[in-house]
């Protein structure tokens, strides 16, 4: 009775490609995490009539971001990695800090294009490494990387809009 | 703060890939907007206890077929194309035009098949052309193809048994 | 055992009658038809935090029209017509194709109104025309009419306060 | 304190025109419920694949058919009338008992079609004589007709198909 | 390949014993039947605020009642029997016609009881005859009978409280 | 490109009529928002186990003649006219005051006949007024006052009982 | 058998301290009644796209201050006291009638907040006063007053908009 | 790290405070279980239209008050207390016993409130000691409460009603 | 009009058999009632990762059981018996009693064994006492028999895992 | 403490009636386990219109027999047996392996109602055998037998229509 | 009209590809089928409280199993193969066999192990076959594998434990 | 008009107090995101049988304790502070980070008693400071710190059994 894959990522002699989609993945599921922390935050703190787009927008983001955050997880998991703990979170995303006034949506929006184009590069780069080698994880990419794209693309057009008013 | 993408399908080099997209995915949306109009046409007109069938078949694909439209459509929007306006549709399935008699089943059904069969051809182009190119268009186009042949499968199911019957 | 009924719009001495409401109706199925498209096109194009409010409206819409068009071909069929073809679509709401700019939401509320009010204006023929003549067309079609009476005086409050504003 | 409405088919001097309404009502009334038991026998006995179209026909119809009946006993009592008891019933759709052979569909098709035929005529009648009298009462009994002219129109197309086949 | 049960009641050797049930369900099925409309009246005719309790259990009881009939009449048909037509329908719930006067709540009660009391004499003798002949009917009658015996008892309780007011 | 529409109610030279319809239609609005006060009160304050039945209807009726009043609000809207603030209310239910006693329901049912008479005749004469004029606002009429007619036959019978018990 | 509670706010001893907690909650009832008045008649008025997000904020509301009012109905009712009738009613929301023109959304804002105000003053008295007397209604206006804050808050931001906007 | 809380009612230093707390809930747990007994019995045993209503509300009132009892059970499990077992069960509602006649329901509705007088006498006490010490027993105990204050009201009223029909 | 049934357990010749009856139920009404209280209290009381299964288990089984225990009430009520009040009661499941120290999971398990074992036997009594005399009765029976077994099957297995473990 | 049973199908002394009810059971496993097998292939491989009747009853079955399965495992586990391993699978029904030809459904339906026969003659002998010995087993299949008897009779109706079509 | 495919794994000229992948679907199909067979005995069997965590995760794991061969048949149809019948099943899981002592949950965490092993196996080659020659099955047995990679990872983790308490 | 607000917590002479509140708060909004990122780790890294169950306590609390955090930041808001951003967290709960060993589960359950252990202290420190100024703060932490106290309560439970068994 074998109890081992013998093919497949999961095999054991291709513990080297699992390290390095490890790594990545644990890149992208830290980089989930803190988007979780920074929509709160701004789906919470802007005032005004416009700014209700923006707040329910990213509201609802909160949940997808988790849920991707947890996908990562699990698949580190899979892969016979170990999820990290808080300690090893460190911040990046200077630009989603609370601006100095609560009404400068324009301020919330950058910041907002800034994380998901870090995001699409960061998955680009993880579905590229998985082709040919981890069919599961790349699906699994694919499907994330066109939630963030297509909220890049919502954003886009919220800042052109602003700048056609001349307010960005 | 960067706001582009600098890997991936949208980022600014690879413009003339996105366009060849667009234009493929332009001439998706119309096919399924033409079945759209055509199966609602024929889950209406025809007669008879075998037509009920068809019928209830083509009407649960009213919504099927919409759905796959709406998501040419956003895709076009996501490569940072336009969805074309009503004046551009050309009429193309002149076999998924009315019959003479509404009891003439055989007529739709071949129809049908010819209709999905014009799409399965068009999606595969797609699919090709997206390998390593557009990931997640690619993705997005496998899924609706599978639509397309579990579809056209089944019609030619009921072809066969008129067939088999003398009445095909 | 008779299977004719002799009183009411279906009994057969009604034909002409009859064969006036399907062409009416025609023409309204058609106008629905080709609201759905637009209406997906504007639902999808416009960029901005403002376009979100109009982008929700239409997309609800859509489904709302495109029930009214299988209303509209299922009373067809009831009065022993035949709904048409694809090929017999000719596109009119040339005031619904993407503008110039896609951020110009203005260009879209005039459009929606444009066409609710060919739809109201038709509509209230069909209404008169049916009166004391086919009193089931009629209680449908008052239901529809109320929906475009209710779509185009909320897209008026729209057009009013970019008047207002001085952007229309 | 007045308690009696003045205006309105409620209204004490419009005592006749109620006893005519409530009279075609009770009609209606009973009309309806021979046609439940109907549509419980014909949704059991036939056999045969193509016969479960019908038998699910019937079996939906079954309960839209039995709300009708609980409508016409509604508006009766709304208009000061009584619903008549189990003694009063006399059963007249001679066409709808059970045929000889359990597969003879065509008998069942022929029977809803004359049942259909007898209600759409009836309630034109009704339609007629309420116009100007009682709007909520013709209100009322055009949506029923729209039901009885939509289910005769789909048994119709069952006939057609028949004849076309030379089964009936 | 045998398709001939071999054992138990559908077995062509019991064909006797098949014909008594058919006979004793075919019994059950009118009297379900008439007590559907019988419930349907004295849930509309009715006046009075204590009369709305009566009327509630009524009008569930119409759906609880015609899903019994609809049960007969499916073990009718399992049993190789045809379920009757309506011109085969003789009222006898003489005691459940409407009264005089619309206020007169105990004729009602006393009815109901009429009723429930004629049905459950009629399923205690089915059970005694399947007894070992029929487990299948016997299972099913069992269980419809525990529903006509809450339902009388219930009555009986209503019919209870209106003769210690000396009004029954 | 006409945003007008040139015939039907909306078309700008009917304006005189829809002044006095939507006069008709702010007293109507008025009489459901006093009528909402109204129910509240007196589904709070009965004491008693028959006070339950009552109080249950008129629970349920809060939520129904809200609706009543949104859409009175939305139709003048629709034509163009302003739905008064609340400083134009006047109440004028005198008869639907809490009673001096807490379990005199007969005061109540009394007060619910009233209020629903004075409906019923106002009702009648907007459907009056506009017949011919204005078909939608008639359709939406004609249902709300089927609603006000039953709820009026029900009180009528909850009186009739209190009468032959010699309480009213 | 004692059916008297001896201690707590129910008790026979506390009847002044209950006619004093009656009269606040009348006042607050009453202040929820106008304030549903003045919602519906905002949500239906205001004209333009900005305003469609007022109106949902306030349609919602609708229904919560509804809730609230019967809150503080159902529990005068439980302190022995009795819901006035609509006579009592007198409108002091000058603040919320329809503005001059209905564009006018700063007129609506200011309004809601002025409402809002005059609640959360009230009900902090009623939260004063209760505090050792009655913990059951200190604890339901706790979770009211929360309802008012959040809500005064939200228009708080939208006022900022229109203030930085140079409209208010 | 501490896994000890040193502040609030669960440090080590507040056992005696806890110790009373979990004999007034212990006392509280078994009003609720009898509850649930008597409830059950009272809800099956009466007869009569009238009984339906005090049947329905304490059908209702059986899983409320079940889930009272296992919310003191739970809170005295997290105080460190432990659940009594059934030996330690001593009836003392003899004031809920079934009546020597069933349709005697002022004996039912006496003993609720009877029941309901002395768990609100006891769930004072509660409040009141447990104030600056144990909030969250507080909190929960004051919801407790307000469901049993409604329900006794609900009951004097009924008593009310059968006071004044001289029955009480 | 008869309204007593002559044949069936409810005839007026079968008192005895009733009564008879009734003593059982009523015993086995008492043993689903003591269950409930026995399966709150060791559904609260024990600790520990393991003990979450048995919790979970008894946790539902308190519904269920209190079902049975209204099962038998109201069959008690339909053969004419009167549910006992909680003065009745008398506990004896001395082996479900809390144990001394709350992470002895065995003494839990083989006291549901025990409560299982004489509700399994005291329930296979009923079904044999009532064998050809009473039907409905004896079909309830079974049903309950058999949610019994299955439990205490389930229990059987808890125990014999820790008797593999020696902690039995 | 007794953790035994003493009386019924559990009891220790009541072995060998376990084993053969076991045996039986066993077998009756298998058969269902073969028949979801054999449903899920001929719910896949038919072509055809009509074959769609056949596909749909054939897959809600497969989850239906899926369900006997189950509760024949369950039983068996119940009284003290082991449910076997695929190993002890011996494949049985010939006459439901797929036809020469894919729209041959006449095959299919002759297979459907032998594979039917031979449960039907089965579970009557399981029936048979636990008649006074074990209720609760013979509750359970007395409900399995009833779904086999009524999917019998659905596909001997279909067989009937084949026949009198001369098509088998 | 054409009704062909000319591009794609569906084109005539492709047909020995088609043939190879039916091949390796067939095979992944008798796997599925007889892996629910496994899980449905080990799911039935095993006794214990930490058996209930396999029992649950095994019971889930039946209907997704089931899903996975239904789509392995429907991918065989649509690639027009044919789905085999229970003649061709041949069991291989000598591993998941019941075990000689049903508290041996080692033997099922092996078992089950070994099962997905297998499948995790097969599953890769038929992506790696697929590739570039039918996108649509390697995109659903990409997500098939998913589920079979986290279920194996999930028992993994459960031998793991048993390892370390020295049972494994 | 006035829009302030002068009594409460919200009046313009009560900022100190806001201020003190609204940095108690800020630690609270702190705690329960990093509890909500130790918990993710927690809830998908461990292994085992036993573990799952804390695996889906751990689960299902991740959502809990994210509402608490967006309770806590909408708080902060109404108070008119600002929620922080991400830049601002610092990890503390070095007790929760990943054991070395998958299976150590010890380590998890004392890691989360220590993170509820602290959160109640600081909960306990807010009521109290709270209290008297700012009772909508107070109950919304008093309800919070109840699911702490709950939480512990369980896991402390969990603690206990390991210990029994030596291995803590």
């Amino acid at each position: 009775m074998t109890t081992e894959a013998t093919s497949g990522i999961l095999s054991s002699d291709r513990r080297e490609d699992r390290e390095q989609i490890i790594e990545l993945l644990t890149k992208a599921y830290w980089m989930e995490i803190e988007t979780v922390m920074s929509y709160i935050t701004n789906s919470i703190n802007p005032d005004g009539v416009r700014a209700q787009e923006i707040i329910e927008s990213l509201k609802a983001d909160v949940q997808e971001e988790l849920g991707h955050a947890v996908a990562f997880g699990n698949r580190i998991k899979e892969l016979y990695g170990v999820v990290p703990g808080s300690l090893d979170f460190a911040a990046e995303q200077s630009y989603l800090q609370p601006p100095e006034e609560q009404t400068d949506i324009v301020h919330v929006i950058k910041g907002v294009i800034a994380a998901e184009s870090g995001a699409i590069e960061h998955y680009n780069k993880i579905i590229e490494f998985t082709e040919g080698r981890d069919p599961v994880t790349q699906d699994m990419v694919i499907a994330i990387l066109r939630d963030e794209e297509q909220h890049r693309r919502l954003f886009e057009g919220f800042l052109r809009e602003y700048k056609a008013e001349g307010l960005a």
